[in-house]
């Protein structure tokens, strides 16, 4: 690691912290809060419009707070002084916003790195920190962001313990609301029953993202749930719901999607597209550890679902020659998972020095980040198989596509909507450990809407 | 009405509609979605990047929508044809937004009218529209605002019926999240409820602003449950509770506080505080018709809680000099109402032919909103009492406020909290009508908590 390499050790690192966001819903930092999660990773410290900075040679910790009006005390509440931020946040050293410059001259800083760089999920720009006075210091902005960015897709044991318990909170939500939804229901009161599930049992105030509550066709719409399709649907007989749903707790997210048939029994159809993603996710739960590139499970995962598909009577030929053709970004057109942290889709997918974004149009160009699995990644596996009517259209209009589709059978499929399966996993020192605690297999399943299994999970 | 002139008749308002805000809480216009909020009431149209336009002679209505790509089904759901939108919201005539200035011409529109001016509460500026080809019209930004927001103030019938329907369901909601609510509870465990109830029941998928949950001392944090006092306290017997919370139906918001013992009986000291407030309430809501100040009705507000405090014991002296010192402030530093309608703090309170704000720092400065009531006009009335230790010492510090105060016995009430009765009202052709409907005397709310009236409300 660059940081912790003797020749760059007079340094502070500062983050600016943007003002969170007081909503319900917090979107990955790609749109909202994209500094914040930077900061909260180095310091946890929620309050708003303060600056942290580290020694990295002394290891010790400044926290620089804005100096509040007495005013403060009647509309915000108490003020903490600043021996209670020290206490609250186990921080060295405290100051106020307007003293920066003196105390990190005063502690012999020179050189201060600062964060500067551009998200490859977003192509938005981290916002630079500064600070009256910072022209008096020697200032580097490029030698930090990739350093953090990349320590932060390796976990350390006690981000784990957060995500376990985000991921367990929104396991444990998803089981209630497998046994709530049924016909007759709307989406977004399972949409509700999910929230208030995650805030008053769990404490998770947000959601990592807007819940996608897909019933019937709308389960092929990847980002169903936005304000203009706002789960308004009521669910009907027969439909597969595809509810992809996460909590949030101190910036750590989970990203869950479970599918399952509304009235509790798959039909022979939803049996069939079910299996074939379940079979998809495993074996990318089998086969993924240390040293395996990300894309080589999302080829894994492409060639499983279209044999899959193959053996159900859905598609014919060679496997391999579909794979090429593009065949499988006709039905999951999204990639097989993503980093997960303190952002839904965390950083560090792209840095320089790791493989680059695949370049053709089969799906894999998708994927949020091509890396090679390294212990304690936190990831997504999230396969899908969706029937996407202007997706079939064009596969079918294309010979090099529709030589390997069964057309009526594939039409058979027309507005039965999708199915993802989606678990966080951990990568171990040898394997994958899923940390998502809910009815997998389609028998789990069925008994457990039923009212079976209790205390099973 | 200037909008009605014959000798402005050639013309169109053009509305510019920001993202929406996709998450559980949408804050008032002042931060996230003021243009929004204007062209909601002008075209009620819910999808992203959209521009309206109304030809003023005509009364002709044109819309005119982002062409998305294909890709857009994908991810985000069936493409709207013009036609669905005209449908969806009786548009006259429906275009992509890189036709507008053809559409416009062709039309025979010569002058636009465009939305720009200041907020009277944020003092931000709201988004003027602009489009390719804009040059070739002759431009006014000055008319409009002043017109739109005066008009907003006055509500029709239709507005109406949409803010009885969200008072309603956040009535039914306090209603609920009083009988759950008690000793061993969070606050934000109330706060979910309430949020459960207004979606699944109600389904009103935002909130109109973070609530605010506070229990015990924190009943006196005007603005608690802010991401740096996140509605996080264990409720404890003897606290008395304070909730402001109100959900958002189409863009409409309430905005409603009930006050109440958590253990469900009054002890002599709540009793004493919600009696005063109540009274403070009451007579406003007696005394509130067309063509009263509202200034006058704070005025009011403010000398029947002083001569309540003063039966009670709390202070001494003629009640006119007190007002006149300024004591009011010291136990509501608030206002007594604003108006309410798309925005929780409603649009239009200081416009430039309305009486200006108070200057004065005794608590009327803090009106958004000085105006002469109309009929149909919508507000709060939240008179509130509270005991915060910085305002109790500046005023025990000033011999001026100092000489009213009965020392032993406000240090008595030092921890309280505080007490608000927040109704959302509208004024009437002689009088006003109170939309919200929870149990408001202290035998109503005790009957309520102990499980008695079901039915009543």
């Amino acid at each position: 690691m660059l940081l912790s390499r003797k020749d760059v050790v007079l340094w502070c690192s500062i983050f600016v912290r943007l003002p969170p966001s007081i909503d319900r819903s917090i979107e990955n930092s790609d749109n909202v809060s994209k500094s914040e999660s930077y900061f909260m990773w180095t310091f946890g410290v929620l309050e708003e419009k303060c600056f942290g900075a580290l020694d990295l040679d002394t290891r010790k910790s400044f926290l620089f707070v804005p100096r509040l009006p007495e005013s403060y005390a009647v509309w915000m509440g108490p003020l903490y002084t600043l021996d209670d931020f020290k206490m609250k946040y186990k921080i060295d050293s405290v100051h106020y916003t307007d003293e920066i410059a003196e105390v990190l001259k005063n502690h012999g800083a020179s050189v201060l790195l600062t964060l500067k760089g551009i998200n490859s999920d977003s192509g938005s720009e981290s916002k630079e920190a500064s600070f009256t006075g910072i022209e008096s210091f020697q200032v580097n902005n490029a030698l930090l962001f990739p350093e953090i960015a990349d320590l932060r897709t390796v976990k350390t044991d006690l981000e784990l313990d957060v995500i376990r318990y985000v991921v367990e909170v929104s396991s444990a939500a998803h089981r209630k609301v497998m046994r709530m939804a049924r016909p007759g229901k709307t989406e977004y009161q399972c949409e509700s029953e999910f929230l208030h599930y995650c805030y008053s049992v769990g404490g998770c105030r947000y959601v990592s993202y807007t819940c996608i509550c897909g019933s019937g066709p709308n389960a092929a719409i990847l980002h169903y749930g936005h304000p203009g399709a706002p789960n308004d649907r009521f669910i009907q007989d027969g439909d597969t719901l595809l509810f992809d749903m996460g909590a949030n707790y101190m910036g750590f997210a989970a990203d869950i999607t479970c599918s399952f048939p509304a009235n509790g029994t798959f039909t022979s159809m939803q049996r069939l597209i079910y299996e074939a993603v379940l079979k998809s996710n495993l074996a990318v739960m089998t086969n993924g550890k240390p040293g395996v590139l990300w894309t080589d499970m999302h080829l894994l995962a492409n060639k499983v679902l279209l044999q899959e598909l193959k053996n159900g009577g859905l598609l014919t030929g060679n496997v391999d020659e579909m794979v090429k053709a593009g065949l499988a970004a006709i039905f999951q057109p999204h990639g097989l998972g993503h980093l997960l942290g303190l952002d839904v889709h965390d950083v560090g997918g792209y840095l320089d020095n790791n493989p680059p974004r695949p370049k053709e149009p089969r799906g894999a160009e998708k994927l949020r980040t091509a890396r090679v699995l390294q212990k304690n990644m936190v990831l997504t596996i999230e396969p899908g198989c969706y029937f996407i009517d202007p997706l079939l259209d064009s596969a079918l209009a294309d010979p090099k596509l529709a030589q390997f589709i069964i057309k009526e059978e594939i039409e058979r499929f027309r507005g039965f909507g999708g199915i993802r399966i989606e678990d966080d996993v951990v990568v171990t020192e040898n394997g994958i450990e899923n940390l998502t605690k809910v009815p997998r297999t389609i028998q789990e399943i069925e008994d457990w809407i039923s009212g079976k299994d209790d205390g099973k999970y």
